[in-house]
């Protein structure tokens, strides 16, 4: 495949730290900003081993058992949206995130940031409907916070979880060790929870509703795991999409990947939606899919048991990992032509999880 | 102690949920309101064995492991003060909270919910602070994320952490288990922190400085289970100040407590502070002070260990429990009165961690 490798001499980072002496919304956009942000600010004032890895849970041993340790803020507005709502984000966002390194969720922390004059019975709804989204993932909240900010001040709901979980000896899953040969598989159809989002901040319609895919992804992820436990990669593809998800992984691996753009599974509606406004479903968030880089000799039976499970019902095979262009991701377009899929710099749609 | 044990029939609950049909301040205090708030609406949502049982954190089993799980979200004004800032606040808050379990502290997640707009040179300042009381505290940040919410929303930084330490075996500390006997130890003077915010906020300036006290107290708590596991309660007197604390676990354990007024160390400055401006020290936040409830056969060698700690040098007996007045707290005040110290309903300072 060495006739598709961009030659990506000369590349330069984009848009440094310095550039930008206040916070842009693209610091929380899950792209090459928020990357930026994170090594340049973050690390060094208090990273360490375990946090300079950036995965999407952190692995940690305690006593004599080996954990994922995760936390996000969930800032999403408007609070509820089809298909679930800031409760449900925050529960499933936080076990999905411990799923990625192969662990069983176990217990959860939650922490609210309210308004000044947020209704009760809003937050009453965001309540029940963490509550219902942990009870289906099997998740215990055991702890919490309350804070409350002026009038003014928060927007309604913050919520922000942190998760625990126990990894299962003899798996390691990490972004580092995609390989070439390995097979890159999607759980199920992209792009929904950003255009559910969009669609309800905006009063746009697109035929029909599209809903967000928000879902826990453990049970998923364990039934992948009684296949084999020789994972190498998992990453849910929220913020700055599969797109950013996919480059991830293939930065940390030194890897290239090749996706084949018409494998990717894009509902119809959400195709008519990223037609109208402009955007490109790899970019957009999904809060129920993960991304899978499987060694090639278990990838037909990890995608088996993925299309058995109701998490992963349109699971599909969308590309491979090759030994050039390493940490570049490609795509071949549906026209037979290669293009480069690139770290978004921002997000395209704030504030969606 | 029969004569001084008030009558409680007929008493009745404050302010129920239903007249605050909107998020107020006070439901954010730590205080009868926050209390209110987490029973009637965040308990029958998504509460459990372990979250109903609202300690400072959780301790659960995972692997064969026992853990404290604890977190709480920061959104102190202004973000630096005399003594520290929202970023030492962020670590020592949550380190100290998972000390109360009489665990120790070992891994923090960190997630910042940053405004759009805010100098990257304050984030950086906050990162720092941070870093250097993880050092302090000798925990690791392992995990975390960032979110970006438009200007006009946030306030500048809020920061979420949460912890896991592991509890030595053998420790069994719960605000449950105070029992009649049992002496009551403050670990240092009360009030600097709660009188330096609003010192700092409102421009006011009482003789000498006030500096809060923020500071880890996972050492000083190793310290005493060094003299004995056996430590019945512990809690850190943040919100509500020491008569929340003191409060909590008198209503958990179904223990009157008397305190003695003049025994309560306040430093000169808060004193005149309060005096001022009609606040009770025993309201007032603290945040590197612990109350302690240990058996009396113990109480003098913890009270010698602690005063020999760094963190305890200030550490008094306040007072005792009694099998009168259950889940009451009574003060002797120094005119050889009694007074009864009830949970306050709010706080008497908004977003002062």
């Amino acid at each position: 495949m060495t006739d598709i490798a961009p030659d990506t001499t000369g590349w330069s980072c984009p848009a440094p730290l310095r550039d930008h002496p206040v916070v842009v919304m693209g610091h929380g956009g899950g792209g090459a900003l928020s990357a930026e942000l994170t090594r340049h600010l973050f690390l060094p004032a208090y990273g360490g081993e375990t946090l300079d890895a950036l995965m999407d849970s952190a692995a940690v041993e305690l006593g004599s058992s080996r954990l994922a340790f995760s936390t996000d803020s969930y800032v999403v507005r408007p609070l509820f949206f089809p298909g679930g709502g800031i409760g449900d984000l925050a529960v499933n966002g936080t076990v999905n995130d411990l799923a990625m390194s192969g662990a069983v969720p176990r217990y959860l922390s939650c922490a609210f940031i309210l308004e000044e004059g947020t209704e009760l019975s809003t937050v009453g709804r965001v309540a029940r409907a963490l509550g219902a989204a942990a009870r289906a993932a099997d998740v215990t909240v055991v702890t919490g916070d309350t804070k409350v900010v002026d009038s003014g001040h928060g927007d309604g709901v913050y919520v922000t979880t942190a998760g625990i979980g126990l990894i299962p000896r003899g798996v390691d899953i990490r972004p580092q060790r995609a390989l070439p040969g390995d097979v890159v598989i999607v759980s199920g159809p992209i792009g929904q929870h950003g255009i559910a989002i969009l669609s309800v901040r905006e009063g746009l319609t697109f035929g029909t509703e599209v809903r967000s895919d928000t879902a826990p992804l453990s049970g998923l992820v364990q039934a992948m795991l009684a296949v084999t436990p020789d994972i190498h990669a998992l990453r849910d593809p929220t913020r700055g999409g599969l797109a950013a998800a996919v480059n991830e992984i293939a930065t940390a691996s030194e890897v290239g990947v090749v996706l084949d753009e018409g494998a990717v599974p894009v509902p119809d509606a959400v195709a008519t939606a990223c037609a109208l406004l402009g955007l490109d479903p790899m970019y957009v968030a999904n809060e129920g899919r993960l991304v899978a880089f499987v060694p090639r000799s278990h990838a037909e039976a990890v995608l088996e048991a993925m299309r058995a499970h109701p998490a992963g019902g349109g699971a599909a095979v969308i590309g491979e990992c090759v030994v050039d262009h390493p940490a570049v991701v490609v795509a071949r377009t549906v026209l037979g032509g290669t293009r480069i899929v690139d770290l978004p710099l921002g997000e395209q749609l704030p504030r969606i999880c």
